[in-house]
């Protein structure tokens, strides 16, 4: 399994398929968005499974697309909630053209995602519209939770958990089920990949948390600290939070919620208490745990033995990320 | 045919289904929007359409939901993009609440309508499909054509009429199809269908702008003058503009582009020039015009003598409105 071959042939398919259209005031952004890179984890996860079942990966290229239209319309709705200014280093479409367009142009995606399915015959279309649509509304549940989380003092980690799940792993999970719809696996084979998939996110966003306050400058992405910049809850703080007592918790609360000068004392202050409540072993043995759990679930799969080991590969590769 | 024996049903329906649900953040200003009432033309129609090929209407109540929902989701994105403070003498979903919850719910919103298809199998749901998300892009290319137009002063009438084709008509074209599909009508019968409702939705637009500049101020539902006060480049105004010469023209123009102390004088002497030019009697024509289109294509429906009555009563009904 060579992931540059379904790269090369994702990207090329995209290309093909964003061609511009009328009103070039909507489809514009919409080129823009799609054309800013990212790893394109997702539509190579669906190829990857199509492949998995012993069916030409190709056959996949109509639904990695879809995947991925669907999941750069989110980020671009994100980004207005987020009043984020940057994209992958490039200026969001709300900041390049304006809000409006932002609104419509991701609109307009995500009715662009469900048309590319619409290759599919019979009832594999039916199958993937479905479990498309049911994702796509976990996606929206999810992000509403995020939002919701910023104005609460009382998450629970088992919440912040279910509002990942929804907000960043349904896509996943969804993306190597619709491979296994596309390549006719059985029903007990999609949901297996499914729930691979499902866990594989979850241990990629909790992956993400713990990067985002120790990763390394030189190779992470963003800005290092940003979600303790932003006093995101995230399972780190939680974890600490639930773990610290006394002095040390007022501390941690007091970093939070109450606007700090220096902010590379926050963040430092902030990663010594992440340390020592051991809210960081407990992160690492959560990512452990949750890829673990994805790779057992592939044990019952009807796949090659070299398969699966290429699918445990790919959870490795994911998991030694440092960006 | 008695359209509140669909009208009740229908809103049965409709409170049935918009049951609350988690995060009550997302889902309560959806259930707000749809409780704030309105014609229910679009599903009406829908329902309408399966009754005239002689189906239970019950069965297309799924598919006038997905339309209601999907026409709700367009009002409340573009009452953000408008910045429209107001929707049926209520507060707009991003007054009420604020612009993240009404994009978000918006969305989820898209998805929703979606989902409801699911009852529909095999062909017809497909069908509905197809139909659906076709209209679903068309809406939101009419919706961006409407803010262009706001930047352009080169309009023409012919671009006008294609802006409110897609931006209202496909839709209620759709609801007839989508009724058509359901009760397994012929593909000629179902495109005739759509022509009917296509025909009828630009008579309809047409006489909104018409009551906008000269209906009743006791019987119309929004303030009247409400186009001219924001420079809207409707028929009205394209029309006179194409017709006028001289200083008439002149002063037209500077109406539109410099702001005006006086605004009903502004209205009363627009209306004037409006008449004078003949744009008034230009716009009855072209109602008159698309609604008998609309009837004409009726002829080679397979339907009742006594059901096209019904459909060509309709279109009376809605032409003699004042509201």
């Amino acid at each position: 399994m060579d992931l540059s071959v379904y790269r090369n042939s994702f990207l090329s398919f995209l290309e093909e398929n964003t061609k511009l259209k009328e009103p070039q005031s909507l489809y514009d952004p919409i080129s823009y968005i799609l054309q800013l890179g990212g790893k394109r984890m997702r539509p190579l996860l669906a190829l990857m499974s199509v492949d998995a079942f012993g069916k030409d990966y190709k056959i996949g290229l109509h639904a990695a697309l879809a995947i991925e239209v669907f999941h750069n319309f989110t980020l671009l709705h994100d980004d207005i909630m987020d009043d984020a200014p940057l994209r992958r280093g490039k200026a969001t479409v709300h900041e390049k053209w304006d809000v409006n367009t932002a609104i419509l142009s991701g609109d307009a995606m995500m009715i662009l995602a469900n048309q590319y399915l619409e290759v599919y015959k019979g009832d594999v279309y039916k199958k993937l519209m479905q479990l498309f649509q049911k994702t796509a509304l976990e996606v929206c549940e999810g992000q509403q939770f995020d939002m919701d989380f910023e104005n609460r003092n009382d998450v629970s980690i088992p919440e912040y958990i279910e509002m990942i799940r929804l907000k960043t792993s349904v896509l996943v999970a969804a993306a190597l089920k619709m491979g296994a719809i596309i390549a006719e696996a059985s029903e007990e084979d999609a949901n297996a990949m499914y729930e691979y998939g499902l866990n594989l996110g979850l241990a990629f966003q909790l992956q993400d948390d713990y990067l985002d306050a120790f990763g390394d400058p030189e190779t992470f992405g963003k800005q290092v600290g940003g979600d303790i910049i932003e006093n995101k809850k995230t399972f780190l703080y939680l974890k600490a939070l639930e773990n610290l007592e006394g002095s040390e918790k007022k501390q941690l609360l007091t970093l939070f919620t109450t606007p700090q000068e220096n902010v590379l004392l926050k963040i430092e202050t902030t990663k010594k208490l992440f340390i020592k409540s051991l809210a960081v072993s407990a992160i690492e043995q959560e990512i452990k745990d949750y890829t673990q759990k994805a790779f057992n679930v592939l044990d019952g799969v009807s796949i090659s033995v070299s398969t699966k080991e290429n699918l445990v590969a790919f959870g490795h590769y994911l998991m030694s990320r440092k960006v």
